[in-house]
């Protein structure tokens, strides 16, 4: 789709923070509309253009029709707000809140016609995943079709990036220099479709203004209140914004304030979105490192390609799961292959301490004491001299942590190399920032022999599947193939809930078979549309 | 003092809406300053002309030094904004919200010598003013001078719209149409020092926007979190700004959450400006009846006069209790001084119903089915043709209620007529607009039969004072006498935590005869000083 083709070769040249800065910028422009379920979209636009030019606009399902619409200009918002009402109900009353949230009423409904395409905005089906592999020419081009089904559309990283400014909009109302920025999957490339929305409020800009002004005899602070810690005053922010959530925010239901979390958090779901959100403050860390990633998955396609496979892959043997335990995380896993990328001769990727090296002075920075320097300029990093394709890297990635040293090695992306490992603990991830801690800890001995296990047996699999191509075959092969629930786990699949998977697996087996007769074409078709948009 | 006579001469002539309106305007470009004890106050004000020129200034104490100063543009203060900071302690973390609410720095407070006169913004002791009224000349004098000591100077009511301002910003955060407007004591020209600020949060505006922008086949409306009543919309919105107050609020402190009175509020305490502050929404029959006092009270000198001796004197006599009880209350006393003003012949006031006829369109009010329609314009009420005196209309008060048939009749400012009583409550006086309710319902007959006894013994006591002047005396005579502990009541006045009271006047009844041998004018200046500011 070239929107996002425009998207990935212009953000490859942008840093992290500029990418942000555009993102942030654009949503400013943006609004929200709930919109009935039949919706004239010429006319709703040449509506909207009375209060200024659309730049861009699409529509999307979630708890009914809803449209982001992108002014060029910031002040048609403001033209639009003046022309707009607060609903007064017979028997509901409004919380009186104005905000870029709007809801669209037609006078006359009946009399509609609706001719608008909406963009997808969730995960798709496991069925739908490895019918669009089978489909597929090659293992190379099964891994590249799985990266463009599971990753982040451009709509969707608007909606994101919309749904932090609708967000700011509340905390700006109290702290005007706050800002709220996405981090995580959202933001370092490795996100797939209908992942969380990790929100970062940061107010440390607040109080950076005018340190100069300070001649004269008089120094004029403002009067606040204050409390014993900065946890205190940050548990204090976020507790006040969950109220304002609740009680006014728009689309914002199931509010929880979790304030005595280590990193204090406001958790909530943004219906209109579909967005499952989670609210910190000053986690400077955790912005640091989708930056990084950031970076990994920019430098070369064959890192985010590989990423998606493994997690697929992981997720699909319940080696990951979304409930918290011992499994392992797709953070850990994403630093796997980036280990492994490092370590292919010659290296795929450079190490983080050559990133660091890279960095100028602007790029110094330091959080609680950790060096988190690394270059931001991705053009000063030169392209790898490596040339395997990504059907032998994710053989080599599988077959390598088939036959890792876990028992006495760590690893390291800091160094690019294993280390001694410093503690017993099964698996051994250097934390890249704060490395003292293992980012894998929560890992035990057996998770980590099934992963063992899985990534010997899904590297024989495609040994053997070397060259086979759907022309020929009749049953998943090649990545689906690796997607399939493998025997031996089935109990354990089930209670991690995959007991519908594999029925879906079932079904669309058969459905394979009876396609195969026809002309393959007709499905690779449906499969590219439902990749789209 | 010349300030406020212009206020007085000027405000004379406005309307209500028109003084709210000037006065929140001339609050929304002030600034509160907590200062160190030792402050230059020529060289402050040089310092803070470099954001624009100061109209008006002063200075008060109130846990603390603190300045008030207004500029003459609005623009003053984001340019005094730009140039201020966040404190930042070591050991202290700042909420760092950002207000009109400032603390001054000294550079170096060692070498710094004071020069600032602070207004006085408290009620005056009551040793105090029996020694003033001793110093009067006449009964008639003493009324007034009784009038200027308790009622609010141009300083208080300039900080009563600065703090209503400031909480406006906190509250307008969210609904920026909304306002927060002082009413009751603080603006009915009935308040004294010391007296609470009620505050009224009007969300009305809001929504009432661009009603005629409806062309086109499209509405646009917010999208808003819904309630089933309007009594929970406020409550929501009324307990997520008292959150706001106790979590940010500067100098907001003990902040109460009462959101399932009758009329839900929040109480909070305003440090800074030693406010007592409830804050009620939508709560529009009240702010009429604010309106109603303020015209009464403006349309002729002696009906505030009158209000002030006879509320000072029930207070004196434990008729009226800060404790809520079976009291008579302020509002019902001044409801009976009006009462009575209308009685006269020729009345010294109109009733409420020939205000009523002499409005026009623009008047027309109605609330809650309730007919609040009265004249606005102060100027179309023509003066009265009545001349007595207020120590007449002072002792007729006395003689007046002394013999009013409170067993049959009730009082009707309406009509400005007694009316036959509806119920059997011992005292009956109609609610001048939710004409159903009898504002004085908690007074029972043994509180009655003490303002009767009361009243007849304070009527003979100025009878028998006629014409005595401190000239002669050389202890409390005329109001001053009616203010002294009555002797039949000393155990009730105990309860009502009266006992220092007592104290005090002993002391001062010595001080009095002490000074009785000095000239006079001496102790008067004193008074005139305190009295003023």
């Amino acid at each position: 789709m070239g929107m996002r083709k425009d998207l990935q070769e212009t953000t490859k040249k942008k840093t992290f923070s500029e990418m942000q800065k555009e993102r942030r910028e654009q949503a400013q422009r943006s609004i929200l509309i709930s919109c009935p379920k039949k919706i004239p979209e010429k006319k709703l636009l040449k509506h909207l253009c009375q209060h200024g030019d659309i730049t861009n606009h699409f529509f999307f399902e979630s708890f009914g029709l809803h449209a982001v619409i992108e002014f060029s200009k910031k002040e048609s918002i403001a033209s639009l707000q003046d022309a707009s009402f607060i609903p007064r109900g017979e028997t509901e009353f409004p919380i009186p809140f104005k905000s870029r949230f709007f809801h669209l009423n037609l006078k006359n409904p009946s009399n509609q016609t609706s001719d608008v395409q909406c963009s997808n905005q969730s995960s798709p089906l496991n069925a739908n995943i490895i019918k669009a592999l089978c489909n597929a020419e090659s293992v190379e081009n099964q891994i590249n079709t799985l990266m463009k089904i599971l990753q982040l559309t451009e709509e969707n990283i608007r909606l994101r990036y919309l749904t932090c400014s609708l967000i700011e909009d509340i905390a700006a109302a109290y702290f005007p220099s706050c800002t709220i920025k996405p981090f995580g999957s959202s933001v370092n490339t490795f996100g797939k479709l209908g992942c969380d929305l990790d929100m970062f409020l940061d107010l440390d800009d607040i109080g950076k203004n005018s340190t100069t002004k300070t001649e004269g005899s008089f120094l004029m602070e403002y009067q606040v209140k204050n409390v014993p810690s900065e946890r205190w005053a940050t548990q204090k922010i976020l507790g006040v914004i969950g109220e304002c959530l609740d009680n006014f925010g728009p689309g914002c239901v199931s509010v929880q304030k979790i304030l005595n979390a280590r990193c204090p958090l406001v958790r909530f779901s943004h219906q209109a979105s579909g967005f499952q959100c989670d609210l910190t403050a000053n986690n400077r860390i955790a912005m640091k490192s989708s930056e990084l990633l950031y970076i990994y998955g920019s430098l070369d396609s064959r890192v985010r390609a590989l990423a998606f496979s493994v997690r697929c892959w992981a997720r699909q043997q319940s080696l990951t799961s979304s409930i918290p335990g011992s499994w392992l995380t797709n953070f850990s896993l994403t630093i796997m292959v980036i280990f492994f990328l490092q370590k292919r001769s010659p290296p795929v990727i450079p190490s983080l301490d050559s990133l660091k090296n890279l960095a100028d002075v602007k790029d110094k920075c330091i959080i609680d004491n950790n060096d988190c320097t690394f270059v931001s300029n991705l053009d000063r990093i030169k392209p790898s001299e490596n040339t395997e394709t990504v059907d032998t890297l994710l053989c080599q990635f599988f077959e390598y942590f088939g036959n890792f040293p876990f028992n006495k090695n760590s690893i390291n992306i800091r160094k690019g190399k294993e280390q001694n490992k410093p503690d017993s603990s099964p698996i051994y991830i250097q934390n890249p920032f704060e490395i003292s801690l293992n980012i894998s800890r929560n890992v035990n001995e057996s998770q980590l022999e099934r992963f063992v296990h899985l990534a010997r047996e899904s590297a024989w699999i495609l040994q053997e599947n070397k060259g086979q191509s759907s022309k020929t075959s009749t049953e998943p092969w090649g990545l689906a193939a690796l997607l399939l629930p493998s025997v031996p786990n089935k109990s354990k699949a089930k209670k991690a809930g995959r007991g519908q998977t594999s029925e879906a697996v079932k079904k669309l087996l058969e459905s394979i078979k009876a396609e195969s007769t026809k002309d393959p074409r007709a499905t690779r078709k449906k499969t590219t549309i439902s990749t789209q948009s």
